[in-house]
């Protein structure tokens, strides 16, 4: 893995080549460099963790969280907004002059209005109701540390760990989440429809940890509970950029 | 107060001269009517609370919370997403022939890739970061009660108010995530520079809140420490559709 930066090697504005994303590979920011690799976008993947909380860090994002990501002039945070700016400069949908609607060249964000609502709800979903259940079951039972700490080099639970009491509230709500992801797609091949889009890609983030965890070991997460999920995530885990930038963060 | 519905009054659809809200005045209610309210779109507001159960609303949104949404066929939930895909649609900036970007005729939705994800930015950080530490704070000291519920009666402590030590927590996160929105604020009128858009309202609804209650009386939120949030607001809190839609819900 490379080493953390000290300080910004790019004080002044991003490369003219690429973009830069600031952040260890969590889940946030697999999801970013994911969908540059989807749009052949070179991104300078900057590994910062511990410095988190530096001061130079800071100046580029005051949350002091990841991912952080500039794009010349443009500084951004919010992993969804990161990937969606991505989408929609670098990856639209195109309409030819014959009427049909493409996307090759890499493009992942629909064209109508009403496609691109629905990827944006699905994205939306994925970030505030299957993360937030899903992390500390994550957490909890696999890496069996607090939120966002390290694997416990032991195997045994850290200090800080969720209890089996709050464990098993958050596995009654993931249930729910991925219950109702899981009727989404159904009779879909991917969320919007047809095609793979962003709105693929933040649930299927989260799906990897899930599938390849067998929902965890726990009875209300067994997979054969979200078919549809199942089959969904063996189309987009087929992709190279998915298998390349987000396949290894599964445990 | 208008009656809940039992059924869902458009069950084949939206009307044809405007959208349906379902939710009572929730902050995420709110935030949508106001988006409606900028753009001159006709809203057929249903106050569902405790239809929220119901399989009739689980048909229309199966997390069963609100704001739900239609427009014509398409049906969404998660609020943010409802939000843009208004300004998308109905609100975009434009660029006259002379190159002038306009924001007449209600346009809230910027016209640059790098404009626009500055908004969304903001707007993601709202909902993400802002609102999951005021929410505890605003029904902790001025509803009395837990997250989501209705005002204590008797102005009492409701069973499952947070602790005194949950609420500290809470306070001093809320604390940081005003700060961070202060500093972005500084020498702007508004999030994106100097004018009104779609990145100002999710922070504004939760500054409603803030702002009205003083600091909700904690020394750590006093209203001085957050000059540019306050200056802000009060040129976001003059508008009409702000003082009609969002303005009564402060307490």
């Amino acid at each position: 893995m490379a080493e953390e930066p000290t300080q910004d090697p790019f004080p002044n504005g991003g490369p003219a080549d690429g973009v830069v994303v600031y952040g260890g590979k969590t889940s946030r920011v697999v999801k970013v460099l994911w969908v540059c690799a989807e749009l052949r976008v070179k991104a300078y993947h900057l590994p910062v963790m511990q410095q988190r909380s530096a001061a130079w860090f800071a100046a580029i994002n005051p949350k002091k969280q990841v991912p952080a990501f500039k794009d010349g002039t443009l500084t951004l945070h919010e992993s969804n907004t990161i990937c969606h700016y991505l989408a929609s400069k670098y990856g639209p949908e195109t309409r030819a002059p014959d009427g049909t609607v493409s996307a090759s060249n890499g493009g992942i964000l629909p064209l109508t209005h009403e496609a691109s609502a629905i990827a944006s709800m699905w994205t939306e979903f994925a970030e505030t109701t299957i993360a937030p259940a899903q992390n500390p079951v994550f957490f909890g039972l696999v890496r069996k540390g607090p939120v966002g700490c390290a694997a416990s080099p032991t195997g045994e639970k850290l200090p800080g760990c969720p209890s089996d009491e709050q464990l098993r509230a958050h596995v009654l709500k993931l249930q729910q989440a991925w219950s109702i992801f899981n009727e989404a797609l159904a009779g879909k091949d991917y969320v919007t429809g047809d095609r793979f889009t962003l709105g693929d890609v933040c649930a299927a983030v989260q799906a990897n940890r899930l599938i390849r965890n067998n929902g965890f070991g726990c009875p209300e997460l067994a997979l054969d509970g979200f078919p549809h999920v199942v089959s969904w995530f063996s189309r987009v885990s087929a992709r190279p950029a998915f298998q390349e930038q987000v396949a290894p963060y599964y445990s």
